[in-house]
């Protein structure tokens, strides 16, 4: 009889007792180290999972449908298969690894597919709100490293929804092009400060296969309001990340997983006539102070060593 | 601080360390038990997976680009999906979960892309191949259940390559309609018999994102030479089934697994000049002669309790 946990000896076939064995073996003159090294994990787990929930036949062919589908609603302007990492926590499970940051450092999130690259660069101050629609939000603060000291030259790439849920890129046409977006720089003393509106919670696209799944698992596809920033500045390590709105209804059931604690900024009324009219604002206003903390690029992460794997 | 592992303490947001257990937690208010059970099997092991092998961003949007890839060449006449699943060996884990079997019952395997179900019935004795090429081959048999008993008029619906590793449905215009394929009948005492010619080993469609994948991990696509068969009787478990000639090449590494020890028939050649000239054989030839043992429906498998499963 054959020795069900070594393939390599006697016949070698095929069993239920010995199939992730047996699979990764013969993937033994895989030249790609790495490659190896992911589909042997892969296997393994796959086959552990087919064993721990026994899906019948019947339940594989729903699996090959469901993939079937979610590849045929991918194209160049919907990509399925990140809204899927996204909703099975995977997406910010890799963005956990890959931005392991020295203790401190302002913490990172998804970037979303609403980044565009030739948002427009603002002076300090200017309002991105272009068609004055939305309720009235200051956003000041700082760019500072590790150890407090200000980073004069940082640039703050910010874009968000409008008060509907709704990015310009969505409403080609109805929104100004690059409304709520631009690209800020911090002053000597690392500030930086616009104006803006509150922004909106809103869904994922939710009329496909991944929206199906998550209505079947009883949940909703809504993303908490935030505001997106990609801080950057020489010789730091650059942050892609958001600001949480601290009274959404969704902040503890964000879709894909991108809210963290750290991230869920305090934004306040303010009742003060004279500072609403220096900025052309109704008193009372909203406004958010949030301090942006960049680790130095040759600071080493907490886990050491990682850093081959993008190579 | 938040306790790790009980996601529903504290804040409950995504971290590293509890991921799974957060993406799992949310899915509480699922109303399909099975779908739950399936989907949180799914969720802890593609965690701990990512977890296993750390995959940089970079990697993980490769990852991204096969699937959408997959996703794109799939069509009507293409499943990319089945063929990944083939060659991870899922599949066949499947096929073996779903088919536990009284010891003794025939082994079942993949039933492959192939069949079509409208193929002739034909008489015992009928040669199946229509053009006339290939090494001539004589297949007999019988059909008996688990206590060695001769089943009358169970159906065996055979289908197989050509000597050069074709289908008739992948050479339409080039094979005859149908050609070595047909549903033949058990006699009295459970015998059937047919002529056809030698199958030859083939590739699985090898030109897509699969096939990049098997080659990358130093694999070949092929599938050893068989005979696939579907034999089934009133008050009998199906079985979907090969038999394998022992001397491919490719008998140890079939890319797709579906090789058991148990289906490798002896093909032996004849040297009779007599029997030759009566099947209208040159001699030698070749025969196998093999015996289907089918279980009763109401047997129980070997794992009880599975039935439900399929429901």
């Amino acid at each position: 009889m054959t020795d069900a946990t070594d393939p390599t000896a006697g016949d070698g076939y095929f069993t239920e007792e010995n199939s992730a064995e047996v699979v990764i073996a013969r993937n033994r003159d895989c030249r790609d180290e790495r490659l190896k090294t992911v589909m042997d994990s892969a296997v393994r787990h796959l086959h552990a999972f087919v064993k721990e929930v026994e899906p019948s036949n019947a339940e594989w062919m729903r699996v090959i449908e469901f993939l079937t589908a979610t590849g045929h609603i991918t194209s160049d302007w919907r990509q399925e298969w990140i809204l899927l990492s996204d909703i099975l926590g995977v997406s910010m499970l890799i963005d956990a690894i890959d931005n392991r940051k020295p203790r401190g450092a302002t913490e990172t999130t998804v970037l979303g597919p609403f980044h565009v690259s030739n948002a427009p660069h603002y002076e300090n101050g200017q309002d991105i709100c272009l068609d004055g629609k939305g309720e009235k939000l200051l956003v000041t603060g700082r760019v500072v490293d590790t150890d407090g000291r200000p980073i004069a030259g940082a640039t703050l790439d910010v874009w968000q929804a409008n008060d509907e849920g709704f990015y310009d890129v969505q409403q080609q046409g109805v929104q100004p092009d690059f409304n709520l977006r631009g690209i800020f720089t911090s002053g000597p003393d690392g500030a930086f400060w616009f104006r803006s509106v509150k922004p909106r919670f809103y869904p994922i696209p939710a009329d496909g296969p991944v929206g199906q799944l998550l209505g079947a698992l009883g949940r909703h596809p809504y993303r908490p309001a935030h505001i997106h920033f990609i801080v950057a500045a020489p010789g730091f390590e650059e942050v892609t990340t958001h600001l949480f709105t601290p009274d959404c209804p969704y902040l503890h059931t964000d879709a894909v997983f991108g809210v963290k604690a750290d991230l869920i900024a305090d934004f306040q009324t303010i009742d003060d006539a004279a500072r609403a009219a220096e900025l052309g604002f109704p008193n009372p206003f909203t406004a958010v102070d949030w301090t942006f903390v960049l680790a130095r690029s040759e600071e080493t992460p907490d886990d050491a060593g990682q850093g081959d794997r993008n190579a």
